[in-house]
């Protein structure tokens, strides 16, 4: 079997965290006989060194505004070293790689939630990964309140804002869009549901569509 | 008058520093009268805080190699930068910008100097400046081993490799086609001659084909 590549997408409070790590253990105990690949666990951004420093970058801007298309070419950059250093070799070598967050997230969040060009967006895509795609995105959809109302929790942030909810409505419009466009590879799971039936529908999902040889 | 966009280009060693200090005190005093335009002089990469930030990450990968592409793109999200939060407000407000290294140095020296895609080159100098160009850039032409051996003499280096006389002769050759198919904005300078030959050279073709009514 050849490499995967499974992104694991959707707003905040989704529980994406909890379910990459689940199908990380639940991956290795499923491939426990025979050839075990490799399962790697990255996200973007920050996947490489270069990611990581590009991230302090935009936190310590020195309190200079970062224009909206050097921030899409910067995540970019994050993108194109993640897909080159990283996603690539690992795919050639059989690895199975969950990702958290992947070009989706840029249509969705860039796109949708702040109205970026998506014609740019989808051009930046294209230059960063050369055309690779996911094998299969897991899309945790959630009500926009109780996901943000799960980071409230978390302690992240004190109160959800108005403009929180509208802002993160048209990312979740975003992913809706994608997942009707985008059917062969995009699964949309109900992650309002408690973890453990999340957990089972991305296994089924899995086996069903990506591991059904296996 | 409008604002102004001058470029500087040209492999090392051409004088460009130089000449972009006595192009400045010569723009001073000629609008000694009347209405003084600002004169900001600025350079890519590093004109704005967060193309100082990436030229510091682009030094302190920690040994990652940083792959072409996303390289393309850091330096893409640099010129952005600069075009939206200084090279346009100054424009709009009438100041004359001398700029150090423009879209034209990243096709000579990616493009034609280490054989990166140029297709990919003139796409990301599209995003990065809206599709702003300079409206006059001196080419300082130098031979490519007088160049360099001014740049040994700097005390920068301590030899001319081979391979460096090859690389900037390959540089060199992308300046010259770019000359040769934009004769309306790119000025060859002969900079194999003394500087005071130079500067005279470069305020002669200021003022006929920039600021003529001026």
């Amino acid at each position: 079997m050849g490499g995967k590549l499974i992104v694991f997408e959707g707003v905040e409070g989704g529980g994406k965290t909890t379910q990459i790590e689940r199908s990380r253990l639940w991956l290795l105990s499923r491939f426990h006989s025979g050839n075990i690949p490799r399962i790697i666990v990255t996200r973007e951004p920050g996947g490489t060194q270069l990611g990581k420093g590009l991230r302090r970058l935009l936190l310590e801007s020195g309190g200079e505004n970062i224009c909206d298309r050097a921030e899409l070419l910067l995540y970019a950059a994050d993108r194109a070293q993640h897909v080159e250093n990283l996603i690539k070799p690992e795919l050639a070598k059989g690895s199975i790689i969950l990702c958290d967050r992947f070009t989706d997230s840029t249509i969705a969040y860039q796109g949708y939630g702040r109205g970026l060009n998506l014609n740019l967006i989808n051009q930046l895509n294209e230059i960063a990964t050369g055309g690779l795609q996911s094998d299969l995105t897991l899309w945790l959809d959630i009500d926009v309140e109780v996901g943000l109302s799960r980071v409230k929790s978390r302690g992240i942030r004190d109160r959800i804002e108005q403009a929180d909810l509208e802002f993160h409505r048209r990312v979740k419009q975003g992913f809706t869009e994608l997942a009707a466009a985008n059917r062969q590879r995009i699964f949309r799971v109900d992650a309002n549901r408690n973890e453990s039936e999340v957990t089972q529908e991305i296994q089924d999902i899995l086996t069903q569509n990506l591991f059904v040889n296996c």
